[in-house]
């Protein structure tokens, strides 16, 4: 997490401590278990007794506790990630309509950008449980191998393209994964031209999902999908029956318009 | 906001910037449009210096982004949250028990917690919407006129709860909701002794609840509850087919086990 305190050195207005604050927050992600200074300050890369200032300050504030030696974030955490989804107009106006697709057709339905060269989940309705991994907002998937990381690809020039596949570590998630990159490249292309992605047990085995774009002011924003079982939803009946309405939404959603 | 400093003067271990930028990150929860500096000098009480560091910060770290001279979270604000629910063994575990009960129920399940005098929501599955408010992960509620909120209320003392009341505006939120401060006492009371909560329409017309508490270690640590629709669902339905249901749940939870 070097790169969280990029610019500290040049910049006096960086505020290195609120960075490293930050950063320790995330360090709790995906750990199952309460952690000690030692381990926050491996995840990390800052040194224990900046860490520490950390956790003292998060405990202070609320935003974490301390059990014994160890520290565990707290429910306020979630407060930090809600302002974001209350305030963005995308995220609250995608959820009702999430919600109501999900209701129509039965199915799971997400919105997902790109931060970080992942998918980041926005909004989630979900039908019953169809995956391994719990999706919900907040969480992210590489975007090589899903439906809504291709449309997020698709919109870049090609020698974005290239540049993400050659910086991206491509691994087979199942033994349908394509990997290659140039077999991937002309899958965006393809993708472009045709205006939704369609992956078949590529990220998992028995999923398949289609996605299409979201449009603010002519660029691609978001990235909208639907999760199917492979074993209850054929292809054709993904092409014919769930893309028209995973298109209407999105043309609806891309209407509302992003502020005002 | 002026708590968030608190203790900043004594403890020279306390991160007032750290305090301060996670101030200015949870000051746009529910504003819907993009504020200023200005705007948020006045929503967290910093000075305008101060609160245009934070920004300039949060942008140069993704979380915030410049919109003319107005700024906006980004979705990588989301992974603040996604960091708490993610390393909650509580979170984390509850999820997937409240989508098998919200399919099996085809209700609305949520799992509470009190946080700063609110009941915060940190697992919700959800079926058609049957709110006007849009529930999920980070949303909060007060107490006193929620099912959630009650079971937490009534694990309390009665001279907690006689505080609680003392400082909370108790406020008719329908023609239902109970404001008076010596029969919540009493509401709080059969609360505990009966291990369950309804309440009908109290909150919101048309909304009906009921919540039962989760245990660890001996003490309430949660509250899961089922909303249904008043118009739909029976107080006797709400009684002898969803409360079974929801107890078999918060058993499950409560066995476990917060850790480990």
């Amino acid at each position: 997490m070097a790169d969280e305190e990029a610019g500290a050195d040049k910049d006096p207005e960086f505020m290195t401590s609120l960075a490293r604050g930050l950063a320790v927050i995330r360090c709790f992600a995906e750990r199952r278990e309460p952690l000690t200074i030692a381990q926050a300050a491996q995840e990390t890369g800052f040194s224990r007794p900046a860490v520490r200032r950390c956790l003292h300050t998060l405990v202070c504030l609320g935003y974490a506790a301390r059990i014994g030696h160890r520290y565990a974030l707290q429910p306020k955490a979630l407060a930090l990630g809600y302002a974001y989804l209350s305030s963005s107009p995308l995220a609250s106006r995608a959820q009702p309509m999430l919600d109501a697709l999900r209701d129509e057709i039965g199915e799971s339905c997400s919105l997902g950008v790109c931060e970080e060269e992942q998918v980041y989940y926005i909004a989630r309705a979900e039908s019953s449980r169809i995956m391994s991994i719990a999706l919900r907002a907040g969480s992210r998937l590489p975007l090589y191998p899903t439906s809504m990381g291709r449309i997020l690809l698709a919109a870049r020039s090609r020698r974005e393209q290239e540049a993400y596949l050659r910086s991206t570590p491509l691994v087979a998630l199942t033994d349908r994964t394509e990997t290659d990159a140039d077999a991937l490249l002309a899958i965006l292309a393809e993708t472009a031209e045709r205006g939704h992605a369609i992956v078949d047990q590529e990220l998992e085995v028995g999923l398949r999902s289609v996605a299409v774009p979201v449009h603010q002011g002519g660029k691609v924003v978001a990235a909208l999908n639907i999760g199917t079982q492979a074993s209850r939803v054929s292809m054709a009946d993904l092409r014919s029956r769930l893309l028209p309405a995973l298109r209407r939404v999105a043309t609806d959603l891309s209407r509302a318009g992003l502020f005002g």
